[in-house]
């Protein structure tokens, strides 16, 4: 296995936590450290273990069921730190019916001794597809 | 000056840019190459030098007059990688009135032989300050 596949890996096993969510998953995947740090769609960042984890822990307790897919998946490597960027596509369904949404996510990961570790998780909102183009402003 | 004071100083000089709507000044803080990315707050991932190079020209012929200042910054170093993780207040006037509104910036910056560049800007909204916590999800 390739570097490069170990981290998609790690990555993957991210989007499978949080599609089962799954805490005791997702706290292997994350480096336990108190500057590793986390953003998710519309929230301010979060810093450290114990506040990235009691969120995940919140999340999870609110979300019946959902399925998060990550595509467009690109991998690059810079020595003992790598990105791993790509689309979410956020699939929630409830007896209501079915939705669909996407977010943009930005993952770095660090070597360690135990393996590829998340040191960051970055996520925004996309426009739904279809919907017109956003206004060129960064506001 | 220490390594993480030449990565702030780069970080600033990009904000700085950004303020001045100058594209050549912004041109000279990335990094020319086809895999640099970058994500304006609600905008999909832009891949390679050129289209990022276009989103901010565009932007900087939509835009007036604004302010972005960088608060609450740090910095970490990874090796040759560098991450500057910032809020960006975002003031903009014009004859109606002023705007100020806030995003969340991830900033990661490569060492190189002309110094430290900015190879990904990922930049989302933050809710307005006094509004109610976003829900606990990540859709």
């Amino acid at each position: 296995m390739s570097v490069e596949e170990e981290i998609l890996e790690v990555n993957r096993r991210f989007y499978q936590a949080l599609s089962d969510l799954d805490l005791e998953a997702m706290t292997g995947v994350w480096l336990e450290e108190p500057w590793v740090r986390c953003v998710h769609p519309g929230w301010p960042m979060l810093s450290g273990w114990d506040d990235v984890m009691e969120s995940w822990n919140r999340i999870f307790d609110n979300t019946a069921k959902h399925q998060v897919s990550p595509d467009n998946v690109s991998v690059r490597l810079f020595g003992e730190m790598a990105w791993v960027l790509c689309r979410e596509r956020i699939a929630a369904s409830s007896s209501a019916g079915s939705l669909v949404s996407f977010a943009q996510g930005t993952n770095l990961f660090l070597t360690t001794a135990s393996g590829w570790r998340l040191v960051l998780h970055h996520a925004s909102v996309l426009p739904v597809e279809g919907s017109p183009e956003p206004a060129p402003t960064v506001h």
